[in-house]
């Protein structure tokens, strides 16, 4: 027999739904029910409407009624659609070298950069690295973060890159949160290949893939394209072989320089991130693509760099996710609530453009379909604010965290508890 | 007879004694000792040095031992010198609108801006007000802040202002911090004075200004010198009166035009707080005087705007603290370590910058000796990080917090208990 609980009353509940996946978004579309409620059946919404109208309802199921007794502003859980989580060791050291002005060469020299975290997440066993995933998604649950996307890439051997995925998959039987694996073998060329781009590829394409395949590690694949890790050319075969297996692709584009977003668009991937260097032609081209757009404005803090031109990107109609990025490298903050809402005052995006990047826009940029809004049949993930209107939660920038955060329809996190 | 405390050992202790009060500093620079220990006398640091060295002594002086079983690192209270945290209401509204592109005309007509907060904090008692800043304190706590400069500023009467003075009175004796109270009447024009700026600050010098002395509110006078609020020449006599009440002076400067930096060297401030707007000239003004230069990122966060420039600062060789800001309006995060790691990746600081900047440089800026430094007599203000390198407080991006605070030597926070 399904389990029913009845949440509220809400001062409001924003669902989040009938809104356009694409371009610029008004607060005044949001959607805010206000006195709502929400009920649950199992890990679902049953249904999201007046509370006084849902009472009927609850009472016929005999739902447990769960009264909240303080101002409260109900929304869906956040979606966090690209993280590097799973990695081994502090780039603490880089981050100190290149505040003092250093370049990348000088890092490079001192034992820095993206090798330090292979060689650490290489030492690393499988659990240590679950361990870490574990901590990391503990830390991002007080911040209402119910599905977090992580990607391997710091492992770019065969064995090392599955070691990576394992982890993840064990880590997501465990987190509280849907962990979404993600396979970045294709994240910058190992040193014992000569240079050879193409070789590296053809093997991560026909040994790595199919393992992942065959161990249900991950349905995505994703590759940095980027001069100085895979170029356009280079990557066209491997994907081309990861869409022909069944993958569904995402792109890292236009971070340093162009040519990412038009390996998105033409392999039909799910998303393109970062997109700081992006100029008005990638900006057109995802406009008139499915490809959503995900700005990652904890890089830009990381590093003290542009941010993505979100502004445009929607007024040019694109889809705007916005995601962390958290990665010991160049994002190391990890929040992605301080992250999106330090964008949105220097883009100028609304609530409502910020509310949606991280919930259902964020959604669609992982394929996703049943989270990120509240409506029936979607999962019970919500954040529960201790606060009268939806705008405070932009407004403190990061500070007002979720008194509660339910996960599949259990309460996972309570600062009362 | 005094009691004794001998905290430690410590992986690090970071004194930040005997470093420059002006110009770059390298993390070398900082001053680290290995192995460290802190020895409490009451209120007071009695001594720091090695860890074994100091046990002799506190054996001698029957030192109750706070063993740390945990890695850490040993750092000064932190100070945020600019704050605003004394007010009512919310601006979330603003905020939003903001965002979604109004200019401030149309903010105004929709009755935001700043006359909302004077509104709300005029109808508020001063025991409300005084609740705010506690609330506002308890929270700065778990940051590691151990000194919290408070203005006045959103009374802008005679007797709104000496409330507002008063509410930050009250809390002082109520923090956990210390509270360093600032009598800003001179914000902005209040409507009723018809474009009189010198009416009102006469009011304020010969009026407030006593009152404020014989009731030992404050011993600091801001003024906010730009365009649409105070000029240069109409600013002096204020300034004078005050200066010669004994008031030590500070500015909000080169906020969005230039003027207040001169001012605030003219008349021998000891702050000059914003500087977003200052060129080289202004830079240079700074270099040449003993005013201590405080970026406020918060409000570029808030806005959406530049940075002070921070590395031009200290490269001409000028003293730089890092504030907060903390206002309802242009900078509601009001997370200094946050904000100021941000700084410090956008405009490329030191550890040792930014560690320097709100600790002995943020104490300088408030005329403080005893405090933001760990050396024998200083305030016993510590941070406690759990973990064994300076370097990974910024480079967590405000996320790493202190895992115990202590003030006037005491434990005032801990995430165990």
């Amino acid at each position: 027999m399904p389990r029913y609980r009845l949440l509220g009353p809400f001062d409001q509940v924003v669902t989040m739904t009938g809104m356009p996946l694409k371009g610029p978004l008004a607060d005044e579309q949001l959607p805010v029910l206000k006195q709502g409620g929400v009920l649950l059946e199992d890990e679902k919404i049953h249904s999201v409407g007046k509370y006084a109208d849902l009472l009927g309802t609850a009472n016929k199921v005999k739902a447990q009624m769960v009264e909240l007794e303080r101002p409260t502003v109900c929304l869906p859980g956040w979606i966090d659609a690209h993280t590097h989580i799973c990695f081994h060791g502090s780039r603490a050291k880089d981050y100190a070298l290149r505040n003092a002005g250093a370049s990348y060469q000088q890092i490079a020299r001192e034992g820095g950069g993206i090798w330090d975290t292979v060689r650490h997440t290489r030492q690393a066993s499988e659990h240590d690295l679950g361990e870490g995933i574990l901590l990391r998604t503990q830390a991002l649950l007080k911040n209402g973060i119910t599905t977090v996307e992580v990607k391997s890439g710091y492992g770019l051997t065969l064995e090392e890159e599955l070691k990576m995925l394992r982890a993840i998959k064990a880590a997501d039987r465990q987190a509280a949160q849907d962990l979404v694996s993600t396979c970045l073998a294709a994240h910058i060329l190992p040193k014992d290949y000569d240079g050879d781009h193409a070789a590296y590829l053809a093997e991560m394409a026909w040994e790595l893939l199919p393992r992942a395949k065959s161990e249900a590690l991950t349905n995505r694949v994703d590759a940095f394209v980027e001069e100085g890790a895979f170029s356009e050319s280079i990557i066209a075969p491997y994907f081309q072989k990861a869409r022909s297996m069944g993958f569904q692709l995402t792109v890292h584009a236009d971070q340093f320089t162009t040519g990412g977003t038009a390996v998105a668009v033409d392999h039909h991937a799910v998303s393109a991130d970062h997109l700081e260097a992006s100029t008005a032609k990638e900006i057109t081209l995802l406009s008139q693509s499915e490809v959503i757009a995900v700005a990652l404005p904890g890089a830009s803090i990381g590093l003290g760099c542009g941010f993505a031109p979100a502004r445009k990107l929607l007024d040019a109609g694109c889809a705007l996710a916005i995601a962390s990025d958290w990665n010991p490298g160049s994002a190391p903050m990890g929040d992605l609530l301080v992250q999106a809402s330090v964008l949105a005052t220097f883009e100028k995006l609304t609530n409502a453009e910020v509310l949606a990047g991280i919930s259902f826009r964020a959604a669609a940029a992982l394929g996703l379909q049943d989270r990120g809004h509240l409506s029936p049949g979607a999962l019970g993930d919500l954040n529960l604010y201790a606060t009268d209107h939806f705008r405070e939660i932009s407004y403190h920038q990061g500070m007002l965290k979720p008194y509660q955060v339910w996960k599949r329809g259990e309460k996972v996190f309570s600062v009362d508890e």
